[in-house]
């Protein structure tokens, strides 16, 4: 699903400037906690953005296609424009788990409102944002977190597997071992701080009201603690500090093999990939650069190159 | 749900030997891999037992009761009963998961098939079969991981809130951090050893068809691969020692926190419990001294007890 590197944008044959201006390309970032959409005409214009709720495509599906409509509807009604005319959009969407053909599968299985839609992972449209297609790699750091990006022609995926088993230094990563390590304050396995008291107070001090939400809890309710886990370690929490430098170990760990493949920069990504920044060894700040456009603007650059491959 | 510690066994009304070998007394032990049952009669004699499926009575209830009749079931046979003599067994069971009051609750709303029916957790049945209700704790290692035990008459829970943020050393915990570990090693941030390779083998050294694998597990799909990690850890796989070493250390820490809570003696329960004792700091090896009798003969203890303090 890897587009075709210093693809052509811009259309073979040359259209007029109003042709260009009823040209509509929309971009969506599906991540585990919202859905983000942005609308703009084909000279670039900025008609109109839209969020809506969790659209992690591979967790819950139903729930994404919701989310995605929601934002759509926002940011239509930014331009003026009516929910009809989504059928004259181009969209791309870069989502949290469209890495998964089967997620993808299943997700293309519902019927999509768009003129074309083109979806692909939202670490390559963060990438395609940040470099445009050229050498570089991004690591987005929200609700999950996903290394990509590579030299000369050749991307490569560093984590991003999904929250059980992989996306070191995520939210959901730090909220999780944020709650297994309260619990050991619980048991007296572990000092207790100012950061595992309040842990333990959003659950009434009652491991067992612990276990209960555990059962029912997806990455993005997890992820939810890291602020709590941020705000604590800034005020010197020994076990904010310590969760914080953990998660800051495991992007690293990402961030240097992406480095390794012979990417020259790195861009960051999500909503804790700034707060996370600082934390990160010096030598990887150091490969840190301003991306040149955001992750929506590449799923528009995503959606727009898939509508001037068709006939 | 902790029983009253020296409670008298022997019933307060004395009965004969034949009323004795009337009564009917049945232990379930009931894990996230397997159920197993243990039937007694009055006078302790062993009739028979059995072995079901999987048991974990939080996860999944429906399941944990087929396979309850299915261990039941098998038990009854080799004592030469049938089923319908169930309506006349008191029955004690320790269960993974029997520590959430929900959980219980929601398995109790079945009805059950015996004349009386206790339920505890796997650890305070393995306990109460170790120590008879006296001072000592337990340290279950198996699917899930539990620390249980304490001092003049004061029992306390270390560990064993489940597998998602608790449950360290476990088999489900190994299993699952091999999985992470091996896809570090197909990313290339950890080197390549024969237990990486032999884990990425299992999905076609897809990262994909792992990721789709995941999203369906449950904790015992985690725990099948512990043995693996073990056998590779015995090879002296740089990757198996380091597992192995991680779950053991994360025991060490529920055990240490145990003895400090006044245990002046640690049993070790669980299929892995004997694997992993080599791999145990020194100090808690010396803790260690077999069970005066397993957690099956633990919950008939409980059984039986509940029986007698019916009017």
């Amino acid at each position: 699903m890897v587009l075709v590197l210093n693809q052509r944008y811009v259309p073979s044959c040359p259209k007029t400037s109003s042709d260009m201006s009823d040209l509509l390309f929309l971009g969506l970032d599906g991540g585990g906690t919202k859905c983000r959409a942005r609308l703009r005409d084909g000279r670039g214009i900025l008609l109109g953005e839209g969020t809506g709720g969790p659209s992690n495509i591979r967790l819950d599906p139903d729930l994404a296609w919701t989310s995605m409509r929601e934002a759509c509807r926002e940011a239509l009604a930014q331009a003026g424009l009516a929910e009809s005319d989504l059928a004259r959009v181009h969209a791309g969407m870069g989502a949290a788990g469209a890495g998964q053909t089967s997620a993808v599968e299943r997700f293309l299985s519902r019927p999509h409102p768009f003129a074309s839609f083109s979806i692909d992972t939202d670490a390559h449209t963060a990438w395609l944002g940040a470099f445009g297609g050229g050498d570089g790699a991004i690591l987005i750091v929200g609700t999950g977190s996903c290394g990509y990006g590579g030299a000369a022609g050749q991307c490569h995926y560093v984590g991003g597997w999904g929250y059980e088993i992989s996306d070191e230094g995520s939210g959901a990563a730090i909220g999780r071992e944020a709650l297994r390590r309260a619990i050991w304050a619980h048991d007296g396995r572990a000092p207790s701080t100012p950061l595992s008291q309040a842990i333990l107070a959003e659950f009434g001090n009652e491991p067992e009201a612990t276990v209960d939400w555990v059962g029912k809890a997806r990455s993005s309710d997890y992820a939810r603690f890291a602020p709590l886990v941020l705000q604590h370690a800034e005020r010197r929490d020994p076990l904010g500090i310590d969760l914080v430098s953990w998660a800051a170990h495991g992007l690293a760990g990402i961030a240097a093999r992406l480095l390794d493949l012979g990417a020259p920069a790195l861009c960051l990504f999500g909503g804790l990939g700034e707060p996370l920044r600082p934390w990160l060894p010096p030598p990887i700040q150091k490969a840190i650069v301003p991306p040149a456009a955001d992750a929506l603007d590449g799923a528009i650059i995503l959606g727009r190159a898939a509508s001037e491959r068709r006939p």
